[in-house]
């Protein structure tokens, strides 16, 4: 079956992952092969990740599905390979299919979640490095983020500082539930070394907050983890606005993936609110913060957080007024993936369709610049 | 200075306290007043709320003045004993200045926050006989909150069932940040007994988490504590929701007190979008959690999370579709009170401004019935 859509796309998600845990290993240093083959930490997250299936512990978000990386059912290659680890099949269920001109890869394999840091670094750039072998190589319609291991500023910098001579690496990626909120000083080296090559800094759905998954405890569903994780979306920005880092750095863009999107407008008011109260209390914040996230927050479609009205849709976009800052996403292969040809209601007028399906991003991620072909 | 207001208010939140410690303390039995003097638990958070100018730890929310109570600095007695402890200046200050014709008292003393269970039981106690006694008594237009040792849901419930022959006391109170999420089953005891007795559980800003104050760690201000207790609410009314407490509890009605309500909206849309793919995994929840919410959840205008243009506040109104479910709160004498007169926009219609300022109380409070007339 094709499917046709009236304009290109920009896919800014998409989870590549490896065929099996040899297929990156090979791209790390001896030593952490292995420590790796010894019963490194790796194995214990991915086998977690294999039985959540109805049983969930005091870990956090767990996927909802027992196939890797909570993927479609369909997402299955005809290799028996796991979803999202064969380019061929991926280029025939993704790119081909619904017309992508430009896919930005999101592979979430661990990097920012190690206990051992050095750990951490190594499997970042074991993941660059196999991304630019593997996937941006073969096919030039990928772009690919830079893995870090965000728990330490310092490291993910010098890996930043590695990776950016390659313009297809268009994106630093770090995920939403982190140890510390992203405000705080520890975390200021990236966004300095993002800001300095000009990447924007992706933070996707996920990760593994070191207390409980939200601020009131552990819930006993799947289902709270992921609608709770716009909750952690807005409490991370609220972090970094009240913290200043965008005043800090003012070249640093933020990109919120997955994360939804209709609890911004309100997230706004609050703090614009609070800041008109209190702002004595957060001096590093300079303006009013609504601003500053019109400046420098953009976020993905998926999922939209469809109204149940499909007319209010588009007053929820005149209520965010970030027209041009709403990226398209798949999320591919996870198992809510969003269609181009259906994640956006018919009330969208053409040019902004236009926009959130293929303009923003090509503005942002400057798919365009020449210097971006390889 | 008085202030006309065209039609008579309800106030849904007012918080009076103790001259003195010493003013709550003899209304608990011997054995805990000595307890007490010797030097016990709430000796320490009373403290350590006076000393919150400035200096922050891991504890949660701190209020962000000195003042008792996190108070409107002129909200002081002349007398010189604390804020809202002082009825004839609460009468002068708030209900006559305001037209208030009937308030219902919401204190907030820390019978929920005691590691010792029975001791936030009788402290627990000893705040509704001295609310009784010292409020409710010499001014009928008060109302009062049942307050409960909510981490433990039997001595709770036997409070509730102590106090709800009392006409005049109309809600239970308890706190939004709670050792567990809401919607488990310790705290199930509360809702049955409430909703035995036809009483509303009012939920209330603050309280202490056990561990980090958000899902992603500990904020460095006051500012994102104030504005990520939205998230707290919407991560509580997600517990209460997909656990299926109101399938259970069919006469549950739950007041979100302090909460804002512009993340309402954005909530349901989440959830019923999520609910639509994951309902197998919360069989407990069997509509759709928007028809669940709009039934059963009542939230307060304070703060009013205006948006930045006025007539979008209209629109807000619209996308929650739950105008006879929001009721006036002053959150009298906290920093951030809304006075009557200025807490809704101008856009509001006539009548919607007379239901939310009075009419939506007197249903669900039932203040008009004859019964609870002393």
């Amino acid at each position: 079956m094709s499917v046709k859509t009236r304009t290109a796309v920009v896919d800014c998600d998409i989870h590549n992952a490896p065929r099996n845990e040899e297929a990156l290993l090979r791209y790390m240093p001896k030593r952490w092969r292995e420590a790796r083959a010894a019963g490194g930490r790796l194995d214990a997250a991915v086998e977690a990740r294999r039985e959540t299936l109805g049983d969930r512990s005091y870990l956090g978000a767990q996927y909802p599905r027992a196939t890797p990386r909570a993927s479609r059912t369909d997402a299955w290659p005809p290799s028996g390979d796991p979803p999202a680890s064969d380019l061929p099949f991926m280029r025939e269920q993704l790119l081909d299919r619904y017309g992508i001109e430009c896919g930005v890869l999101t592979p979430m394999l661990g990097a920012g979640e190690q206990l051992d840091l050095e750990r951490g670094a190594a499997l970042a750039s074991a993941i660059n490095d196999w991304q630019a072998a593997e996937w941006l190589e073969p096919e030039p319609r990928l772009r690919a983020s830079i893995n870090v291991a965000y728990e330490d500023g310092q490291l993910s910098a010098d890996e930043i500082h590695r990776m950016a001579v390659d313009p297809r690496f268009v994106q630093v990626l770090m995920l939403i539930r982190t140890a510390e909120p992203l405000g705080r000083r520890k975390y200021w080296p990236i966004y300095e070394a993002a800001a300095d090559h000009g990447l924007p800094v992706g933070i996707h759905f996920g990760g593994w907050s070191r207390g409980p998954n939200t601020g009131v405890g552990y819930g006993s569903y799947y289902i709270e983890d992921t609608v709770g994780m716009a909750n952690a979306f807005a409490d991370q920005l609220t972090s970094l606005v009240c913290e200043g880092v965008f005043d800090r750095f003012p070249g640093l863009k933020v990109v919120l993936i997955v994360g939804g999107i209709a609890w911004l407008a309100p997230l706004m008011w609050r703090l614009d609110r609070a800041w008109s109260l209190l702002r004595h209390e957060a001096p590093r914040l300079r303006r009013l913060p609504s601003e500053v996230i019109r400046e420098h927050v953009w976020v993905t479609t998926q999922p939209i957080d469809e109204p149940s009205r499909p007319q209010d849709f588009m007053t929820l976009l005149q209520q965010m007024r970030m027209d041009d800052h709403i990226l398209f996403a798949t999320d591919y292969p996870h198992w809510d993936f969003d269609a181009p040809d259906r994640a956006l209601p018919p009330s969208v007028p053409a040019a902004l369709r236009e926009a959130i399906l293929r303009g923003n991003a090509h503005a942002l991620y400057r798919l365009t610049d020449p210097a971006q072909t390889h």
